[in-house]
């Protein structure tokens, strides 16, 4: 007997357009204690619930060295959803949940807890009528990653009986470079086909992200200037106003390149510099991402075109604040940059000549992240050059958060009886046009993963090439000693300013 | 002696750009009891003086048969500005324009009246240093346009002497067909060169129409889309949400073509559709527009391919209004048209293809004067149909009035997990963004005429040919008796829907 179907409120009875519900199925949480499953995973899977996207069986499985129940992990699960869903909590979906939820106490070394778990999974299956399809989210740090998906190996878990499937998730960082990120694959690779393996880029799940793809290929006024005749250069920029956290066990000797460049910032070039794809299914849009990642070449001289940078003392949300070298954790002489900024060439016919300048940093003067195509100035003004005084060059920011949306910049007359130019802006904003409200990226991707369905997902071909894109530059930089330092709550070191200087450009303060 | 410079409260003394301020002169105005005197002209010579920008000494002169002396006329004057005025009515600027101003009472057969009208003006070149310069405003009926220029002409005023200068401003309707339009020219050129026939088409003194020239020739992203490989056609609209009110005596007999296509709409399309000047002074402007006007051709098939309507009862600011007919001073059997759509085409290289629908109507459902360059759909969508559902056509809309600005309409991702896109409004609105309020287009119009400066008032080769483009359209309606009533409130004739229906197209609801 399968429980009866989630009801979706948020649903309008009236739309033709199927929706996308996951069929019988489950999931396998490790890493059941850390941030990412109390902040995003386990709300994530309330609200899929909520808004009815969910299969009625669904179960919720948590792996884990503690002492617990299955109440107390249902316990955990409740409180996460409670304080952090993006829904309004409905006790008549959560009792649904709640009863799908199991957990299996154990270590990644003990056998009898994989066996437990395989047990617990087989009983669901009869009892939720999960049908054998379960997907195993390695909430855990990537040293474990190994060691779980052989033991998922070995007891049998990972290969799925026929009609039925396993999938595997993972979460950056895969790797550290490109010799280890293709270990990493190749120990997925004996266990889990790589359509069974899902990289989580939570970027790659927001919806100004993949708007990037809507506003390119289902318009007709964007792609025909999306190239070098028409772009000067493109600024892609993820800056945190936040330091490190407590975070300095995984970000001391990682950096701001291997955690935001590697993944993020290179997904969105590529989502940006691509060919349109035949499809938007996960292997065409692989392809053309793959493309452009196998076309990125490096200027020779990597000293004059990437910066790197360390916070140092300044201000934070008001408050003064010490610098990366006073946070807990950290090395007194760790050289990791919370500041990274590279210069990246598309070696393409529709980029030649057209810098991308990606950059990302810590203690920033503000939190965003966007993509900024700056166009070249018209190639002649027939207007006077007092006119144009105050004209830059027109640009179209896709905002990727916060205040969600695009803007295009161009120049337009000043009220006034002189013919007198200057930049104005054009805003659409996300909030401001739809009533429906985004989902989370993770609600997407986890769907997504439980739907079988990976164009959001990079591929371990794309992983690998955007670490032959930034080895090179990691090794020019670990022979350079201490990053620039720079004040927190500004913009980042001198040399990164140099850096667009010496192209006669500037970054934008957004 | 002359009177010290106005000072002008708002400008910033800290701008470097030299204002355009009118040399040494005078204008005298005809027909100084017309609402176009009292309502756009004297007002703005009030709000020119209190910019700073006219000359210390500048002169006015009344003419009308009145029994007037100079302090009635000055009253006059003053109560127009107390009420019209767009900047702060200020004491001390009226009273220096105030002692310039003078009356002379007369007819227009009146030849003792323009021999005193001589001695004023001699008078004031010497008491206010006007330096013989002088511009003659006709704010008179079309009609007497021949008998003041002949006037003017026979007792020397028409002439200057060496170094200084005669202009005359009329305003349209500068005939009512191409044979009529010929004789004014004619009449025109006997007195006065072309360079000094000052045609005002206050549309063209419009802040946003200026800015067509901006954006599209100041900008980098517009221009290279601005053509027939991605527009697919043109809307040009000019509607009044008010019926002809009290001027059944100006407005019977000529209607909507003339009194709105042939001169706003049709200078609207050249700016919309003309190439780059090689520079924006008078000669060089008009030989563009002009390329465009001469190079307009209509569809074989009048009667499918343009749509006349004439208001009936119906619906107007909330109150319940009678027709056309109802109107005071209408003709019963009148065949005026109060709406009008046209089908052009461009038969250039850039436009051919894409036909220019112009329409323009009193009584229609909202006061609104707009440019809407709609593009052709992506020429293909790699995205589902059903993605796709609720995506039209991108569109790029220069709002003239009101709400100046600009929006673009473009298709973006809809929030959730589905990849649905559906049209969205990016917008620029010009009062949202400068703090300077826009002049009137009167401000704008008398200062080039005071300045000599052409560039905005369309040459008798410009009228000529719009008329020539609108003649056959005229004759053949002459033929077809009524136009098609349509109900005040609404958006028009059926005959006009279907005529854009035909093309597969829809007007916009702006």
């Amino acid at each position: 007997m399968t429980p009866p179907p989630y009801v979706n409120p948020l649903r309008d009875p009236a739309d033709r357009r199927l929706p996308r519900i996951a069929g019988p199925c489950g999931l396998v949480l490790f890493g059941v204690t850390g941030d990412l499953s109390r902040k995003k995973v386990m709300p994530a899977i309330y609200d899929l619930a909520n808004r009815g996207l969910l299969p009625p069986g669904f179960s919720l499985v948590g792996f884990a060295r503690r002492d617990w129940a299955d109440q107390d992990f249902a316990q955990i699960v409740h409180d996460s959803v409670k304080e952090h869903a993006r829904t309004e909590f409905r006790e008549e979906v959560w009792r649904q949940l709640a009863e799908g939820i199991r957990f299996v106490p154990g270590a990644f070394d003990d056998d009898q807890a994989f066996a437990q778990l395989r047990r617990t999974i087989e009983e669901l299956d009869e009892l939720r009528g999960t049908e054998g399809n379960h997907a195993f989210y390695l909430a855990i740090p990537p040293g474990a990653f190994g060691q779980v998906v052989g033991q998922l190996d070995e007891h049998g878990l990972a290969r799925a009986s026929d009609g039925s499937w396993r999938r595997v998730v993972i979460e950056k960082p895969f790797g550290h470079d490109l010799a280890s990120a293709q270990e990493l694959d190749r120990v997925l690779a004996g266990v889990f086909s790589e359509d069974s393996v899902f990289r989580i880029d939570h970027y790659l799940g927001k919806e100004t992200v993949q708007n990037i793809l809507a506003i390119r290929f289902a318009n007709e006024m964007f792609e025909p200037l999306w190239n070098a005749n028409y772009v000067d250069h493109v600024q892609i920029t993820m800056a945190e106003d936040v330091g490190i956290g407590g975070r300095a066990g995984y970000y001391d000797g990682i950096g701001a390149a291997r955690d935001v460049i590697q993944n993020h910032l290179l997904q969105l070039m590529a989502l940006v510099a691509m060919e349109e794809p035949t499809s938007f299914d996960a292997e065409s849009l692989r392809i053309e991402k793959q493309k452009v990642l196998s076309s990125v070449t490096l200027p020779r001289r990597l000293d004059l075109t990437t910066a790197r940078g360390q916070y140092a003392a300044g201000w934070a949300g008001g408050q003064k604040v010490g610098g990366f070298h006073d946070e807990d954790g950290v090395a007194a002489d760790s050289t990791t940059e919370t500041y990274a900024a590279v210069t990246l060439h598309v070696a393409t016919r529709r980029w030649a000549g057209v810098p991308f300048y990606l950059r990302t940093g810590k203690r920033l003067g503000r939190r965003v992240t966007e993509v900024a195509v700056v166009f070249k100035r018209a190639p002649h003004q027939p207007f006077s050059e007092n006119s144009t005084e105050e004209l830059t060059q027109n640009a179209l920011v896709i905002r990727v958060q916060p205040d969600e949306g695009m803007t295009v910049r161009f120049g337009s007359k000043v009220p006034g009886t002189q013919m007198e130019i200057r930049d104005v802006n054009m805003d659409f904003v996300y909030g401001g046009t739809f009533t429906e409200s985004s989902p989370e990226a993770y609600e997407r991707l986890i769907l997504d993963v439980l739907l079988g369905d990976p164009p959001l997902f990079p591929r371990s071909e794309e992983v690998e090439l955007s670490w032959k894109i930034l080895d090179p530059i990691l090794e020019a930089w670990a022979k350079k000693g201490t990053p620039e330092p720079y004040a927190s709550g500004g913009w980042g070191p001198e040399s990164a300013d140099k850096m667009l200087a010496r192209d006669g450009r500037t970054w934008r303060r957004p």
